[in-house]
């Protein structure tokens, strides 16, 4: 971390600085020219607050110069990582296909929709059963019978599951489920991230609406620092002025994530553009740049599905699209 | 709610949505012209999902006429809430100074600083015991000892207090706190919001850095249909592209949510500028712009908080600002 | 165009109002409910102002139906446009490579990197004379002579040339340019539209950093309603809060603008991105979402070069891409 | 400017780079630690293009200390820039109320607006003649014509007016016209604001719909590095993802364009809002936030405005407005 001292800075004032970061255990490098003093801070500054360092009255700016997280950083860590759950392995070249409806309906729906993304070469079943609504009136999901429905299509086709915890006291009700999902609206949802990384699950983090990278990364520090490695990382949409789509997919969050980080990166183009036909050229778009995983919804009855069924797939159309995407998978390898 | 059907619609296809909509208690107009042919839905549509009936093969656009939320609608309680805690009343003309530090560090500073914004004139006093932080290295705040040292300083000076909740599990420690503050990384942890619902404590709720005016009210709603009708909306900056601001603060959403709620509306230049220079300016923008009240970071040692010092006044500061503040009040009653 | 009429409004006020409409030749087709009466309007809507109805006192909501673009209207004009340009063609099919620099600088670099591009079988030279940047301390551009020197490496190549203008004035000395470009910060230069839309050349019009797909459309628009109907739109990156990326390349646009409009639509990977490690996934995945054709910069010694030296790849970058995107749209087909 | 070299940097690798920066007769401060080596870049740095610096292998990062805008900029010229027009004075303490309709439509409409507004205290007069509209198919303006109408309207009234150019080869019609607006849509056009710039007639410039603040102030260096110092800012709110309004009026730039320059800065609430009831509070608040000047839209039958009637006041309304305005600019002296 560098900051820049302001022209005037007398000696006594740069040194009471240059003391209270010494007590951070900071080393200061000082580097003293005619018109601007920098002065250089080596060691740990994850801990040091940009915003209030910029505040001082003598300090002009202050920039980082390395990244202010550790576990998540391709730094420390070059090797890719490499989530592994019921024989799918997903990132360090292992490419994921995540379907299933948005919510669990019926024990009919989540089965039939299982064999059907199972047949066309899914890897892993997706399916809520606790859903964040906009509004209270809206259907919320079917909580933990929902959980259980699920576990019968893993049971049914020996598929590995992913549904989201909204509520860390839930957390009971995950025991039989293969990754945790922490979705966009809780990507901030500190005390739940933070209890995530008690457990040793896989633990997609979706990224939040307005977050940056950084932030994300910032986020899966939480979960990471705690102790669980098992991160993926979830790429789904930002909020922008564009209102033809319903968010709008950052697809260079892949290439930038994997250079920042050695996690995983899935993208869901169902949530991000929120209509059907726009999710398989997203689909291979992302596949194409890179992606390790794709989160595709389907639905055996798209237009009465309770919730999302704008931009859920009929089986049909996830069979084909599977085939595209393997084919995009293969042009670039 | 108005659905447009497309052209080529049959009457078997349309009789048979018009049933579907019918088994959720709405009351269908039908009303067909030439070319196009118009549904009117009746009723309660705040369960329709408009994404849903949008994606409907034969429909080929939906509109709401009515905003989905009720409880915090003025159309139907069109007079002003008034919230009062410890005879300080927020709304219907009634506007509130909250001030204090970001963070609760020491008794010695929160009841320093409580005692300096009472005999400027403050009414009520902030201060943050659970913080929620970007990174899990930074410091997150006293936890249940910051809201001890609060509730000292509420003693020592009268003031009512208002800090944030993280976790639902943590809410035993709340109960002589006056206002429960549920911060913008948390507008759309629903589960917290349904719980704080159960309570009658005042909820104060800031709206997400990317949430819309309509999902801060669709939040709101969340606390209200479990009862609790104590409830303060605030505005604290949304993210733009603008990077000379911490966030962008929307002073439009005064009125814009005046309009369409009853509910009073306190404004937060303090983290919305991230700058203690820009924090006067736009307090007393919030004031001329029709704001219930204001929220403003107070610290004695800005430059030494533990956090957000770059965004905090000193009490002279604040003793000005509040000055100011009243004589633009003044000026617009 | 649908107008929703508020309860309550008298039979006086509403014929007022069609009889208003009806003399903008709009047919008004009135279908009145117990709560709401809704006006269907039918005819050429393009020329209401949406915002004015709005604001009528007895108007609760509008909604247009149908697009207020024509020209660019797949609804009226089913099949792909198919530019074509010295032999080579984009849109329906034809993928076109457009390779070069950011500005001309030199005849050598010009003619230097033109060969480079067309043996790794770039179909288009694009080289900028009028340089649009933000500070107007920064190299302009060459200028007139930057034209006759893109002109020079088109005669010694063969390939056909696109380049941008600024100002109308400057169109005598775009006459041997094969495709004119009009920038994202031109994209409502009206006047710049309208006169190039007098012109039979393609023209290439860039999206703006803030603007949604209609209004790239609509500016479009102003081009082809003077006659002009060679047209290609190109994507290159949107206004976002993100900072690690220059801009956010919006993928989603690529299959949103070919639903909406019978153009081709071209991708601009180097500029959305403006980081050289990024332009090659950014190109595949375009390309995988079915972009007509990429804009890539291309530089003999990026490190060197006179603007946005940090998105160019070398001549030997953009060979291996070259092969890559191939792949890739072999894939998709 | 501040360029932090990579760990691993040769001595030559980093001579080779001092020549070249010193080529740009900037002079180099190198200060060496054991991790990192810092170059402080003395001189004028505006001319440095920091992406291109960025992009070199050996450089980990670039930082700006001091802002790439001179003629603009508080620091060399501290004294706040006053404008006067026709014996009205702008800045520098001097607060002026620019009012009229959105377009000129009739003779009778704007001298009856000019004198309507002048009786509640206006100063100026608007007035659209060449109107930028995001459809070809919508009332473009009366040009030449509507300008003389405006003129007719200043000969009757006294006022000084303000009017948009939208195109360089019009600007011989502006002869009479007090002030030249350049429109957000044309911020960026340079070479308009470069033409401006050989004139000595004040510009008021407005901010684009998803430019930065310093963007702004760099493109009011194009019009000042020609010689023009008559220049007037103006906040007319930018794009974000609120749909509530029709742009985000973003009040936090009076104070910053008054930090960082010493021209005078206008806000318009009327394009920012989109509509009538929010022109007032957010006129009063841009007031309390210290702008110099208010740019109001006002119109004798806003229902049947030929453009934007969503937004005017009616005389009345004006008028009352004008004397809250004035309370609140007395509340803040």
């Amino acid at each position: 971390m560098i900051a820049v001292l302001k022209h005037g800075t007398t000696p006594s004032q740069m040194n009471h600085l240059i003391d209270w970061l010494k007590r951070m255990n900071l080393e200061v490098h000082v580097s003293q020219g005619q018109e601007i003093t920098i002065l250089g801070l080596i060691g740990d500054t994850s801990r040091v607050d940009m915003e209030l360092l910029s505040s001082l009255e003598i300090v002009e700016t202050v920039k980082r110069v390395s990244e202010p997280f550790k576990q998540a950083n391709r730094k420390f860590h070059p090797k890719d990582t490499v989530i592994e759950v019921g024989g799918v392995k997903i990132g360090g070249g292992h490419f994921a296909m995540i379907a299933g409806p948005c919510s669990v309906e019926t024990e009919e729906q989540i089965i039939g929709v299982a064999k059907a993304v199972k047949a066309s070469g899914a890897h892993i079943l997706r399916g809520g059963a606790f859903k964040p609504r906009t509004s209270p009136y809206a259907f919320q999901g079917l909580k933990g019978e929902g959980i259980e429905l699920l576990l019968k299509a893993k049971k049914e086709t020996g598929l590995p599951v992913v549904t989201e915890i909204m509520n860390i006291n839930d957390l009971h009700l995950f025991n039989d489920i293969d990754i945790i999902q922490v979705g966009a609206r809780n990507m901030q949802n500190f005390d739940l991230l933070r209890e995530l990384g008690k457990t040793r699950k896989p633990i997609l983090v979706k990224r939040g609406l307005a977050n940056t990278l950084q932030e994300l990364l910032m986020s899966v520090e939480y979960v990471m620092s705690k102790g669980n490695e098992n991160v993926l990382l979830c790429e789904r949409g930002i909020r922008t002025f564009e209102p033809a789509t319903r968010n709008t997919l950052d697809l260079s969050a892949v290439s930038v994530l994997h250079e920042l980080s050695h996690l995983p990166v899935v993208v869901d183009p169902s949530h991000a553009t929120g209509k059907v036909n726009l999710v398989p050229p997203m689909a291979m778009a992302a596949t194409a740049a890179g992606a390790d995983g794709l989160m595709i919804e389907v639905h055996n009855d798209p237009a009465h599905a309770l919730c999302d069924g704008a931009q859920s797939l009929t089986p049909q159309q996830f069979d084909d699209l599977a085939k595209r995407v393997a084919k995009v998978r293969e042009a670039i390898l």
